[in-house]
């Protein structure tokens, strides 16, 4: 299964130890370049405030199925993370869209690094993509306390 | 940018003309099978309610900027919509995790078609990946009265 990039992240972090762990409380702008050949299918995109953006976390190499994260320091299964090193290198953000220009959007809250490749952009949808009641495992009480 | 899958989903739709349009008020149970070499990264899983599931749209084929949906008769940026004609197939559905038996999860409200190719599971964590206030743009009211 092949992918062939869509766009590219322009973002103010220019290595993985300069993003936060996650973007959410960020206020940081990134700039995201849809390749002008793509940009017919933004159309109206402007009337969402919040979209899905998937993209190639370029810079992983290997991962491993059990992993520490910044919330605490046990090892927990892979797929019950957001780490960046998996089988396959997918990052997911939802992210404000706070601009459009032509085929630039400026979106607050991306932890993408600068240079990484965009593979696809979603409407985000409340009704769709939101759910209750919820449980979060381990992370349960820890966001928040490490590193964010 | 190669991706590898690592599991198979089966579920109860056949084909694209069988599923949901979007699976969120669905009480139909999937299946997704993990492979085996990846089971480990699955520890502890059965600790979240809600996982994410990225997979391959193994039907699609090709792809237009405008789109017309269920929704309404107008045409919309592809990337306002979630077809699953896309350069990069790539589909996402957030899910409940039902159960979990080694390899195998069970979930609900997952829309994908028997058959099709898992990339990758993440955890649902609802401060980072729900957000508010929201605008949906052209879905504003009509989401539940198309065919859903």
């Amino acid at each position: 299964m092949e992918l062939r990039p869509i766009g590219i992240i322009h973002s103010p972090y220019k290595n993985r130890g300069a993003a936060p762990y996650q973007g959410y409380k960020s206020e940081e702008i990134s700039r995201i370049e849809v390749f002008k050949e793509f940009e017919e299918g933004l159309k109206d995109i402007e009337g969402f405030s919040h979209i899905i953006v998937i993209y190639w976390f370029h810079k992983s190499q290997g991962y491993h199925f059990l992993v520490k994260t910044p919330w605490d320091d046990s090892l927990h299964g892979l797929f019950t993370t957001r780490s960046p090193h998996r089988p396959c290198p997918l990052g997911l953000t939802v992210v404000e869209l706070v601009a459009r220009d032509k085929n630039i959007l400026r979106v607050k809250g991306l932890d993408a690094i600068d240079g990484t490749p965009l593979l696809d952009i979603k409407p985000y949808i409340p009704s769709i993509d939101e759910k209750l009641p919820i449980k979060v495992g381990w992370l349960e009480g820890r966001l928040g306390k490490g590193r964010s």
